[in-house]
C-alpha cells in the first residue's frame, strides 16, 4: 500500500489545510537528533526552503532503519502529518515506517552541517543544491525567469529563439568562441576558405547577441524578445563575467528609445517585486545571511522612479564630484562600473538610466540622433550591480546604416538581410539586453556571479 | 498630439469592447485594393494572425500619403475604430492620417502577393516572419514554450539552465561540435594535451544534453527541468534533424519510469491542448493549408490514454504484421521511424509507449531492470513525428552503474561528480527529453524542422 501512496512535497505538505491521517514524505537528511525514546529528523526534499521535522518513535516500525540515517541520507517517511507544537513550522510527520534510499557516509560526505566557503562549494557544484543558499538561489533563478517570459507575454511579445551557432558577429570583431569539427593535428590547406571542410563549410561562432535575428523577427511579428545563453571569450577573471551566461533581448517594432527606458524600468521593477511576494523565505534567507539590508533596498527599487539622464549630465556630475576613481572621466569615455556605482549609489541612491551616448563609443547600429554626435543609446544602471540593461533604438535610414558599417571598415553585403530591413517596410524600432545573471545578482544580493550559476564557466574551468 | 499617442495592437483593437473615436494603428501592408474615391489597406502588425482593414477616404488627409502604399510597405494610421459592416471582422479602421515609415519597391521586395514554396522562403529566412504561415508557425512556437514552462512549474518543477559548453559527453562518443579559442593555422604541440593553451585548457563540446546536471541539481531541488538549446555535428540532411534544436529535459528525484510515462503523457495532452486554446486562428489555418485534418486528429491525441507497450511486445507486433518495412525487425534492434509510425498510425491510430528495451541499445545510465537483460527506458511515440520523448529511470546504484561505464571501456574516474549523486543520499530518479521542434511539428502540421525554427542550422548552411 505505502508504495502506492503518492508523495507529497514539502512546499505543498506545509501548505495543507489540515492535518492528514497517511501521508509519504521523501527527501534528504539535514540533521538528525536522538532524545530518549524519539529521534528527530529534519527533512528537506528540494521543494522549498522549508524543512519538515519528522519524528521516530522507538516503539515504530520506522525506528528499526533509523541506525543508516545521518545528515545527507535519502528516505521515505510514511506516517501521520500532524500540527506541531513547536513555533515555526505548522505541521510534523509522525513517522510509521521509514525507508533508506542511500546514506552518505560522515567520513566522507563533503557537505556536513558547518558553514562552507563559497569558494569550496563551487568544487562541489554538483552538491551545492543542496544546501540552503544554493538552493534558495536556484529556486529564485527559476521563479525570476518565470517572471520573465510571464512580464512579455503580458505585454504582447512573443518569445523566439535565435540561433546560438553564428555566422555574423553582431558587436563587432574578437571574443568570439569558434565552433567546429575540424581536427586539431591538421592546418587546412585552403587558405582562402580554412572552413572548406567544416561543419558548415565557412567559420562558425558562438552568439554573442541575438539581436540582429531579432530584429527580423520584430518586423514581422512586432514585439519579440529571445531568452538564452550568449558567450564571450574573454579572457578575464572577475566577479561580474562568465564566459556563457543568459541573455534576455527584447526588440519591438514601431518602438522609440523613450519606450525601451520605460520596459526597462517596469521589468526591473516587476521582477523583483514577484519575487519578493512569492519566494519570501529564500529572499529573508539572502537578507539575514548573504546582503543584509537586501530587502529594504529591493523595496525601494520597486518604489523609485528611475533618473533619467543624459550621458553629458552623468559625465558633468562626475566631473563636479570629490569622489577619487580609479579611470578618467571625460565626455566621449564609456563609463565605469565605479562612475555607475557612484551614481547610483552616491549621487541619486537609486537607479539611473543614462542615454545619449557619444556615437563613437557604441555600436553601429544604434540610431544616430540628430545632432549627429550621439546615438539612441540607453544603459539601466542599478545600486551594486553597474549596469544591468543595454539598450538602444536601431538605425532604420538604409543610408545612414550603411554608411555606419562601411564608416568600420566593413562590407555592407555581409549584412545584406540586416540592411533588407531598412529596404522593405523599415519602422522605427528599439529593443535592449538584460543580463539574467546580473539580476539574479541583484535580487539575491550574491556578488559573484559563479554562484548564481549552478556550473558556471570561466577561463581554464569547465568542471561538471 | 498624434505623436504622444499609444499605438494599440491590432490584437488588442481587434478585442476592444466598443468602437473608439481614436486609434493609433502601425503595421504592414498585406494588401492595397483601390475604388472610387476610397483606398482599403489590410494591415497587418504580427501581434496577431488577423489584418484589420483600413479605409481611406479621399477627403481625408492620409489619402495624400497613398501613393506610396503598396505590399510590405510599413506605416502608422491615426483615425476611428468603428464596426466592420462587412462579415469577418468586427472592426475596422477608418484613417484620418496615415504616415508611411517605409516603403517596399514593388520590383525588389520578395513578398509579393503570390504563395512562395518553403524552399524559396528559406533563403529569405530573414523576411518569412511576415508571412501568415511563418507568423504563426513562430506565434505557435512561444505560445507552447510558455506552456510548457506552466506545465512544470504548475507540478512544482523549477527550471535549471544546464551548461552549453561542456567537457562531458553524456550520450557517448562522436558527433559534438567543438569549441575553441586555438587558431586554425597553427598545429598544438603539447600532444599530451593539445587544448593547453585553449580557452578551458581543456577539449570543450556543445552540448547535447542537459540530463547528467541535471541529475545533480534534481538531487538538490527534487524536481527540475531544462529547456534549452542543445547540438549534434551530425551530418545529415533529413526533414527531421537540425544542428541546433531546443530539448526539454525533466529530471525528478523519488520518481520511477512509471511517472516518467505519465508525465511524458501528460505533457503532450496539455501542450496541444493549451494551444489549440488560445491560438485557435493560428491551428485553423495549419488546419487549412498545412495538414488538413490536424485539429481533429490533435483533438484525437489529447483525448487518448495513450497505449504503453513492453519492447518485447512491440517487437512481436512489428513482427507479425504483413507492412513492408525498409529496416529489419527483430529483438535487440532499436526501432526506426517507419516502425514507430506503423504502431502509432496504422496498428493503434493513437500515442504508444514502448518501454523496458533491451539493454545493449541504450545508454548506460538507464536502470537495468531485474530481467538484467532490459533498461527502464521508454519512448513516447506520436503518428507523424515517430519519437517525440524518449526517457529512463536512472540507475541510482553505485556499484552497478560503475560497472556499467566500466563495461563501455570508459574510466568511472571521469564520472566522478555523477557517480557521487550515488555515493551520497541517492534516490531513485528518472527523467525524460522531449524535443521542442518536433513537438512543434506535431502541432503544426509542418513536416520540416527547418520550417518551425526561426533560423535553421543544418550542414554547410549557417546564413543569417
Amino acid at each position: 500500500m505505502h508504495d502506492l501512496m503518492m508523495r507529497t512535497r514539502i512546499a505543498q505538505a506545509l501548505e495543507l489545510p489540515e492535518p492528514q491521517k497517511d501521508i509519504k514524505i521523501s527527501g534528504w537528511v539535514r540533521t538528525r537528533r536522538d532524545a530518549k525514546g524519539f529521534s528527530f529528523i529534519e527533512l528537506n526534499d528540494g521543494s522549498c526552503l522549508n524543512n519538515i521535522q519528522v519524528i521516530v518513535d522507538e516503539n515504530t516500525p520506522a525506528f528499526s532503519s533509523l541506525d543508516k540515517v545521518g545528515t545527507g541520507a535519502s528516505l521515505e517517511v510514511v506516517g501521520e502529518l500532524v500540527l506541531s507544537p513547536g513555533k515555526g513550522q505548522r505541521y510534523e510527520v509522525k513517522a510509521q515506517t521509514l525507508k533508506v534510499f542511500g546514506e552518505a557516509d560522515p567520513e566522507t560526505f563533503p557537505l556536513q552541517k558547518k558553514r562552507h566557503s563559497d569558494e569550496f562549494l563551487r568544487t562541489i557544484a554538483h552538491l551545492r543544491p543542496r544546501t540552503n543558499k544554493y538552493g534558495a538561489a536556484f529556486r529564485v533563478r527559476s521563479e525570476a525567469a518565470f517572471a520573465v517570459h510571464e512580464f512579455f507575454r503580458e505585454r504582447g511579445y512573443f518569445h523566439v529563439h535565435t540561433p546560438i551557432l553564428t555566422g555574423s558577429d553582431c558587436e563587432g570583431a574578437g571574443e568570439m568562441f569558434r565552433v567546429t569539427t575540424l581536427p586539431t593535428n591538421e592546418i587546412p590547406q585552403n587558405k582562402e576558405n580554412p572552413f572548406e571542410n567544416d561543419f558548415f563549410g565557412c567559420e562558425a561562432n558562438l552568439t554573442v547577441s541575438g539581436q540582429l535575428e531579432a530584429e527580423t523577427l520584430a518586423m514581422g511579428l512586432g514585439q519579440v524578445y529571445t531568452f538564452g545563453p550568449t558567450f564571450r571569450a574573454e579572457n578575464s577573471n572577475t566577479h561580474r563575467h562568465a564566459a556563457e551566461f543568459w541573455m534576455i533581448e527584447p526588440e519591438a517594432a514601431f518602438a522609440t528609445l523613450d519606450d525601451m527606458m520605460t520596459l526597462g524600468e517596469d521589468i526591473t521593477r516587476t521582477v523583483l517585486d514577484r519575487i519578493m511576494t512569492r519566494l519570501p523565505n529564500e529572499m529573508e534567507l539572502f537578507d539575514k545571511f548573504v546582503e543584509p539590508g537586501l530587502l529594504e533596498h529591493l523595496k525601494h527599487i520597486v518604489q523609485s522612479d528611475f533618473v533619467k539622464l543624459p550621458y553629458s549630465e552623468a559625465i558633468e556630475i562626475l566631473s563636479k564630484t570629490k569622489a577619487k576613481f580609479e579611470y578618467p572621466v571625460s565626455y566621449g569615455l564609456d563609463l565605469q562600473t565605479e562612475h555607475e556605482r557612484y551614481l547610483t549609489e552616491q549621487h541619486f541612491k537609486k537607479p539611473v538610466i543614462v542615454y545619449d551616448y557619444p556615437k563613437q563609443i557604441k555600436a553601429f547600429y544604434m540610431r544616430l540622433n540628430d545632432d549627429q554626435q550621439t546615438v539612441a543609446a540607453m544603459d539601466l544602471l542599478v545600486p551594486r550591480i553597474g549596469e544591468l540593461i543595454g539598450g538602444s533604438q536601431r538605425e532604420e535610414r538604409l543610408d545612414i546604416l550603411t554608411k555606419r558599417i562601411q564608416d568600420l571598415g566593413q562590407d555592407p553585403e555581409n549584412y545584406w538581410w540586416y540592411l533588407d530591413l531598412r529596404r522593405f517596410g523599415s519602422v522605427p524600432h528599439a529593443g535592449f539586453g538584460l543580463g539574467f545573471e546580473r539580476l539574479l545578482m541583484l535580487i539575491t544580493g550574491i556578488n559573484n556571479i559563479r554562484d548564481v550559476i549552478p556550473f558556471p564557466r570561466t577561463p581554464n574551468n569547465l568542471e561538471f
